[in-house]
């Protein structure tokens, strides 16, 4: 049987990555395939209007489906975004976002991503952007590191 | 004839968004389609291996694509970026990273821009990420805002 | 009121594509920002295993996305795709395809499209492909032909 | 030492898929890490205004890509497409097309392809496409037909 990882190491994972936390990301869902990154507004994350940057929008789309894969991978690989797409709908002008991804199909090697990032104003949730990420499961100390 | 924006606006309007300099992210170079953003390595703005997250790749790929169509519209459009895709082709484990944008083609609405980032290493230049970059010229009030 | 194209005027305007009864592909749905696209399993269009080319595939999931932005669209433009991008997610090695398109989101210029890509055996049918496609309206003969 | 195909091996992999000389595509270069691939002009593959349909633009720019990673890969593997994005920057109205592809990098799995589709009228020779193609290098067998 294939040991996966468990809710507390999916989640030190996440804040293991320093630019999570720097950018005030928290991982507010993640289970069998799915994930959710969640950020609040701060000035200090915007473009020129005030509105989030479609930077930061990007890094949440491609790093909730990191996650929604590593759900789903044997505790000795790690994911590795291969490429991503993602298209910006709507500006995001709300309170918070929130990228919701889900694996969409996978084998041993490759995983398929979709997410979905909404700007929520209240209790308005309007779809900002939609991406495509491709995530490839490597050994760490081998494949990365040589 | 139409009126672009000089040397000194281009800088106004790229530090004009707070993520920037939040990130350490410099425009190093901008003129004529073409525009480069520089990153120092800083441990803020890493994933959990201590290199530079894939997130802010995609940001300095998008953001320097967006500013090098900003050279080539009228003062009073400003660059909104439909869509990115990015291909990470190598670690970026460099002092810092690059990226060039180069505007491929453009019409009056629709830029298409072409960045690659570098990571940079002493003196080694080593190609981290490709991505091609959808531009949309927009009239800010009008178009963005209502 | 905007004047659009009816329901006859879409289906004459897909067929004078000479490409698609070249390859086979029959609009099976049109209607509101949705539109599907069938193709069924002919030698003459596959890969080296006798799949579905790929090509094909993504030839019928950019097809799709384009009209049912057309259906958007006032009567005087028409879709130019500015870009699309396709994951593969399975094999289709079914006894047709059908690409079900959907506009996620539009404004007067630009048009959001996603594309999911179906193979079809018996009564089973598997996700193929997604796709995300952007598409610009266009005044035909000022903008493409000048 | 790894054994790769050799050039005769590589045109007859080209023609072993019908939908190559079916558009009427010929594999027009081939050798480490590039491959060209050519069409003629025919009404049968055009779209509307009778210029080159985007789906075949895109088949041939995601197909030289894969053949140019064929070059590289050992003859027990075949090169399979994950995903591919394309941008249309000019209309195709030439007498042909060529897609030329080169692999920006590789890995033993993952080849990363970069595609420019150029449209060709007498002397003269337009870019009108540019792709980013993800290739995985499969054991045909195991991979794909279980």
């Amino acid at each position: 049987m294939i040991e996966k990882r468990n809710f507390d190491e999916l989640q030190t994972s996440f804040y293991n990555q320093p630019l999570m936390p720097y950018l005030g990301a928290k991982l507010a869902f993640i289970k069998d395939g799915k994930a959710n990154i969640e950020l609040d507004f701060d000035k200090k994350i915007t473009q020129h209007h005030g509105l989030f940057h479609g930077g930061v929008i990007g890094t949440i789309a491609d790093n909730s489906a990191g996650f929604a894969a590593m759900t789903l991978m044997p505790k000795d690989r790690e994911p590795l975004t291969i490429e991503f797409k993602i298209n910006f709908l709507n500006i995001a002008n709300g309170e918070k976002i929130i990228s919701e991804a889900v694996i969409l199909n996978y084998g041993k090697t490759i995983f398929h991503g979709e997410s979905k990032v909404f700007s929520i104003k209240g209790d308005k949730k309007k779809l900002a952007a939609t991406a495509l990420v491709t995530i490839k499961a490597t050994r760490r100390v081998k494949e990365i590191f040589t």
